[in-house]
């Protein structure tokens, strides 16, 4: 058991070395002699839970795909106001990309240049984007005359720029950004919008953080 | 002055080539030998133009860079009416991305991880969006409310997002997406909006293709 927990916790500390090595450096140019060293771990003992440096890309591309399913489910869970739910999983997003290093070399990896198995985390993301802006207009959110084609696209392009400009320069990471995006975007989006809020709520932000703010004194029941 | 037009036409065929396999498989991956042979010239031909591979994708950059520049141009030529260059540009270089592989591949190097130098292309696009956005505003086109600085990121995070997203799926970089984006847009961003289209004036539209449009029977003088 206790050599299950260390072989757990050798997994883990390889696929955040990996992360790191692979968002600063790329997949091509990242070494796995750097991703050992960096997670403080024999070169043996990389290979013995990972075959090949796709293999632990791999893995870091399922953790981050995890993280982002978790910030999807919880936002598609506000029943009838998938609209409210899509401007907080973009926030979610973002913060994740920002803050965790293997959402962002997850993201980074899923649109490098030869590899294999194709871009299915902006792929997924895509998809999400497309469904819930299909729900608010199901729900009746969506002013006359807004075509949801239109509206996921740009969602998906904008939060896909923010990502991508994110890389070089981390103002485009900011809750600030996101917020400015919906700001212009709502109004426009739906007649509801003084029912809306551009910014994060503060439920999901709560949600976003769970180690930081679940054992906030405040935040005790 | 033969052998003076030789090399000249040695040079282009190179950065076209290197361009081809840099946007395929990226800078770190892309081998000198691909890119020669490719070009139809012996390594030695190429060296004699570029001394590594690092010189070559500055050079493609180069090339990409005087397209964006001439897009800008074009489009910020329009005395007045500013906005409607924006739209015109994010056409020109939406289509020129998805048309022109030298400029598809300078925006994809421009963002490489690994690659020393920074992001020139995407900077200065970013830069002129945001200059053109606010001589938007002076001209008196953007509605009470919304901000410069949220109209400028939205813009340049759409089309950040269209370039990359188009590298995987060409969709993204076709006319409809863009005009999609603007007709979403601009409603918003500006009360004149019946005075401007979404889509790409003919004028611009007959710019951005000089060799196809400019021979044309019906476009001369």
């Amino acid at each position: 058991m206790v050599k299950q927990e260390r072989a757990a916790r050798t997994r883990r500390a390889l696929i955040r070395a990996g992360a790191e090595v692979f968002a600063r450096e790329g997949f091509v140019s990242a070494s796995l002699s750097a991703i050992s060293r960096r997670a403080g771990v024999s070169s043996g003992a990389l290979h013995f839970h990972f075959e090949s440096k796709k293999a632990l890309a791999e893995a870091v591309e399922g953790e981050a795909l995890k993280e982002v399913r978790r910030i999807a489910r919880e936002a598609a869970a506000r029943d009838g106001r998938a609209l409210a739910g899509l401007v907080d999983a973009t926030h979610g997003l973002v913060n994740r990309i920002a803050e965790d290093v293997v959402v962002r070399a997850g993201f980074e990896l899923s649109g490098a240049p030869g590899r294999a198995g194709g871009p299915t985390l902006r792929r997924e993301w895509q998809q999400w984007v497309e469904q819930m802006v299909r729900r608010s207009d199901q729900e009746g959110w969506l002013a006359p005359g807004v075509s949801a084609d239109d509206a996921a696209a740009a969602i998906v392009a904008a939060t896909t720029g923010f990502e991508v400009l994110g890389a070089e320069d981390s103002t485009w990471l900011s809750q600030k950004k996101v917020a400015g995006f919906w700001e212009l975007l709502l109004p426009r989006l739906t007649e509801r919008h003084a029912q809306m809020s551009p910014g994060w709520s503060a439920h999901a932000a709560a949600a976003a953080h769970p180690a930081e703010h679940g054992t906030a004194p405040d935040s005790r029941p």
